[in-house]
């Protein structure tokens, strides 16, 4: 049997058992292939192949609920549910999605995207399935990453305490994006560790074939396997004093073995945990040698694992890093903390030069949060570096122990606006509303990696909180622009006009001024103005605009509702000015998965929308304003 | 010596020692006499009595921190730092705040106020003061309640790896607000059973006299506690797999031997936590017997412990919990979900009716909401009740579990709005900024508990994720106005008028019809109309006054930025309608502790300043819409 034979489930269980290890080769070309096309998550992706595979031989979904935390693992599960010749479009404008999607099969039992909520949704589904009288099984599978999130821990206190039939995975492969931290990471370490792992593993393993290319898989299928596993359970405490049981480590990359522990694991009446030992990268040279780089990835060349076409347009990450070094080599109170997102928010340039003033503290957001409280409290000058729609999670601790508090604390949110291919999960497009509400706060947004750095320098003088919130590189129109000169609650008039305005912020700002040469085709001279600073808005400004009757609309790259538009027209009805003609912004809707510039067009936020929303306008303002 | 002859710890350290027993009684007695004169937290104050005691008398504050979890317990703190002589004023508009305040003292390192909060706030400050090569301590007292929250877990997680020297005192008393829960409480009771605890405790506790009124308290001091401490260490194994020191358990009523035990977590160079048990409510016999009603009282009687004046208005969360046992019923699928407030929130009638049907999961709103997640997947229908504050801790929760997927679950937010007394972090005046952003989700305000009821009959019916906010009960008008009508996008017009509308919701309902009596006192007829659904919005109303020119303002009991007026706001300037003339909201800022009826008027809030602002107004619609 080969691949193509899968069309369901079903079709696994009655693969040859000793075929499996040829079908599992099959699987990782398959998904390093697409991966170097289309970009998205791969070693996470090559380390749970054979895992995959185990749990639909042993489960029978989708009546038996299989929930992957965070969901970018979720590749081989696709590919055996029926998705494996639609694969070629993972992540693509109307393609399937890079993370669990019920919309796309009713395998995918829950979506998920932010980590560590699978836990708690397997033990929703378990109380669901226990009080409906329901008989299936539940299972949950968490990597030791998501496993520093605080979630997890409140599932488990909940789970441990309620004896539901419910089984956790936990596929540990040591890292989160980079290499996991923190006191449970050190206690997993140990077990891996522990005499009888190593010795079975020593005994039974997968071994990998390291050659460049996908590799050669030379699996050893273990008849013995079932022998194996009864000696090779290890003394456990962390769990089992959270009223779980546990069985492992075992090796994540036997098959045979894993089917074996959770056949096994079905047995149990109570909420029982599995300890699997996988490597990030398994079967794909490149990215076993470097797992963080290869986490997610943009298309790369199957020869070396190198990126295609790495891109020419300047990062944000790239350019925070640099000048927090700036500023912390003459202020030592300066600190960085991220939330197991160090490398790729640039923090890492900072770590390099300050080893003791880089904290990672795993995917915790809201620890991250009041961390910073805390160091700010103890004088130093934290900055909390973080993507943007992570940040959600520690809503509450920006406004209660940051905000309240009024704690110099600059919080740095990267990626930003649409993310593109990661889909609604990954989008950064509720920051300008969540966070404007907040008092004693100040939110800006760079239209260049230069107004970052400025933004940064000003931000370390403030004695209260500042959010900046920046997408991934800056745009297209940034190189030719005069240098930026941010000055807060201070809008910078890129383009004077009195027919019209666009006021933009962040990489809008680079549409906006496309947008105002399509319409200079047209005779319109539109301004543009940079809204860098959406708290405090620029009032004077708006003033202005106002007196001298110029009309305005707002375009930004969140939802309109509770945007910078909102903001000004909140400003515009209490004080009985003229609000903006438009807000060209995202509908009340979560963005779909595509690429930026599709997703732009598609939601009419491009600067060819833009332009031609004004001109469909411009009877109006000309009537209105003239 | 005298309790006041104490005006800073270092006056409690010159204490002596066999004195202290009836300073403890002092403070519980005054503690006692204020609580009951002007309500507050009493239960889990009475329970750290000494062990307040006993961390001023060995540390040395402000230079060591010592940082309360959630904050409600420091009011020995409080009177043993200088403030003892304003603790009369506690709660009160003005007066001292029940929660740490930095601005009262450089004695509060921190504020607290939503659990879970002082071991990340507590590591950051040790991580400061490592980085600035101080040498204080630094002390997070934390209660076995608050341990359910993940940030929690997550402090751990990152301290235990860090090695950072940090004092964590676990003030064990076996209840969050109600009965602790989870599988960690059930660990932790397995220590607190273990022989040698058990041993120890008989031979060297706090006996206390368990009479009426404040007993008499019979302290034992105890010379031999040096002797006893180092026999009574229990192997723990929680703690310890996270990397931390654990000393304990130990009787909390034991001052002599806490006062041990905290100088020999000094001596500690990592982190250390220290398990203290103790009784919520100890000294006092009412609050011993019903800590969970007495964990935080209105006004009561000494003698009894009985509250003086029951409120007469109607309770929300009565008529939630009435409402659900009715429908819970004939529909099997509703079950009730609550983050340890199962009780507070009246969820109790439903699992008094239902006990298998209703889930406390301890204090964790974020596992909390990804449950219901994963119950609504499952095919239940939950009802996720909290109040309204702590469901900030949700946000990414509701967002990314909840809403993209469009999951039928319904919260019900008790508490929003202005909450009076227990200030900043427990006022509800975020929600609608923060939840009307999120697609795919309903959200609603009643201005009734009937309406409540009525609202939530018709959430069980959506397919998609509803959220109710309401007040704790009902405003004063509502007896004499007919039965609420609750229907979805359609506004109820209470009392119609073609001069000027004031358009509220949710108990502000009250204020705008007190607002339009006091205005027909001056020709002016004002007419009211009660905006109940907040999302979506009446547009046909609102386009209906703009044709009619009936001009109208907005007063709502949330932040101005981002509230219902905004909402309006930015569908009059997408529509080109007249916006609303004025919005009377809560400005950008932090809203302090009071009384409600206080801070209303405070803040332009109340009947009087509503029908003020539109007498001044007059001038301005007469013109504009005449």
């Amino acid at each position: 049997m080969k691949l193509s034979d899968i069309k369901t489930p079903e079709d696994l269980k009655r693969f040859p058992r000793e075929e499996l290890p040829s079908l599992a080769q099959e699987i990782r070309e398959k998904i390093t292939h697409v991966v170097s096309e289309n970009g998205g998550h791969l070693a996470g992706n090559l380390g749970v192949v054979e895992l995959s595979i185990a749990l639909h031989r042993v489960f029978n979904s989708p009546k038996d609920k299989i929930i992957f935390d965070v969901g970018h693992q979720c590749y081989t599960h696709k590919i055996l549910t029926g998705r494996q010749y639609d694969f070629d479009t993972l992540r693509q404008y109307g393609g399937i999605s890079g993370f669990p999607k019920k919309s796309e099969s009713p395998h995918d039992a829950y979506e998920t995207g932010h980590a560590s909520t699978a836990l708690s949704a397997a033990l929703g589904y378990a109380r669901a399935r226990d009080l409906q009288n329901e008989n299936h099984h539940v299972v949950a599978v968490v990597g030791d990453g998501a496993l520093t999130g605080g979630m997890c821990y409140e599932a488990l206190n909940d789970a441990g305490n309620n004896k539901t039939r419910l089984i956790v995975v936990l596929n540990d492969n040591q890292m989160s994006i980079g290499r996991n931290v923190g006191a449970l990471n050190n206690y997993l370490s140990h077990l891996r560790t522990s005499e009888r792992y190593l010795m079975i593993k020593k005994g039974v393993s997968l071994i990998l074939n390291k050659i460049p290319l996908i590799g050669n898989i030379l699996y050893k299928a273990v008849q013995s396997a079932k022998n194996h596993l009864r000696n090779l359970l290890v003394k456990e405490s962390y769990f089992t004093s959270l009223g779980f049981k546990y069985l492992g480590p075992i090796d994540g990359h036997n098959e045979a073995l894993i089917e074996e522990l959770l056949e096994r694991a079905k047995q149990f009446k109570e909420p029982v945990i599995l300890h699997i030992v996988t490597t990030k990268g398994a079967g794909y040279a490149p990215a076993e040698v470097e797992p963080e780089r290869m986490h997610g990835t943009p298309p790369f060349s199957l020869v070396d694992g190198k990126c295609k076409n790495s891109s020419t347009s300047k990062s944000y990450s790239k350019a925070l890093g640099e000048e927090l070094v700036r500023l912390a080599e003459n202020n030592p109170k300066i600190v960085g903390i991220s939330a197991a997102m160090v490398e790729s928010t640039g923090l890492e340039l900072l770590r390099q030069a300050h080893p003791d003033r880089v904290f990672d503290v795993g995917i915790a957001e809201e620890h991250a949060a009041a961390l910073a409280a805390g160091m700010a409290s103890g004088g130093l000058r934290p900055v909390l570096a973080v993507y943007d729609t992570f940040m959600q999670r520690a809503i509450d601790q920006i406004i209660m122990d940051i905000a309240l508090q009024k704690l110099p604390v600059v919080m740095a949110l990267d990626r930003s606006g649409i993310g593109g291919e990661d889909g609604p999960t990954h989008h950064g497009v509720f920051g300008t509303a969540l966070f404007r509400n907040i008092p004693n706060l100040l939110l800006l947004s760079p239209r260049s990696t230069e107004e970052l750095k400025q933004m940064l320098a000003f931000s370390f003088e403030q004695e209260k909180p500042v959010i900046i919130r920046y997408a991934k590189s800056e745009g297209h129109r940034q190189r030719e622009l005069p240098k930026a000169n941010f000055s807060l609650g201070i809008w910078e008039q890129l383009k004077l006009s009195n027919d019209i305005c666009i006021i933009a912020y962040g990489r809008m700002v680079d549409e906006a001024l496309d947008a105002s040469d399509i319409l200079s085709e047209d005779g319109i001279h539109a301004g543009v103005i940079n809204a860098s600073s959406i708290k405090p808005i620029d009032t004077s400004l708006i003033n202005k605009l106002s007196i001298k009757n110029i009309p305005y609309i707002v375009v930004e790259e969140v939802q309109l509702s509770g945007g910078l538009g909102s903001a000004i027209a909140e400003y515009a009805m209490q004080e009985g000015l003229n609000p903006p003609l438009k807000v060209l912004a995202l509908p009340d809707e979560f963005i779909p998965h595509g690429d930026r510039k599709t997703l732009l067009a598609e939601l009419g936020l491009d600067a060819k929308s833009i332009a031609e929303c004004i001109l469909s306008l411009a009877d109006e303002f000309t009537k209105d304003y003239a």
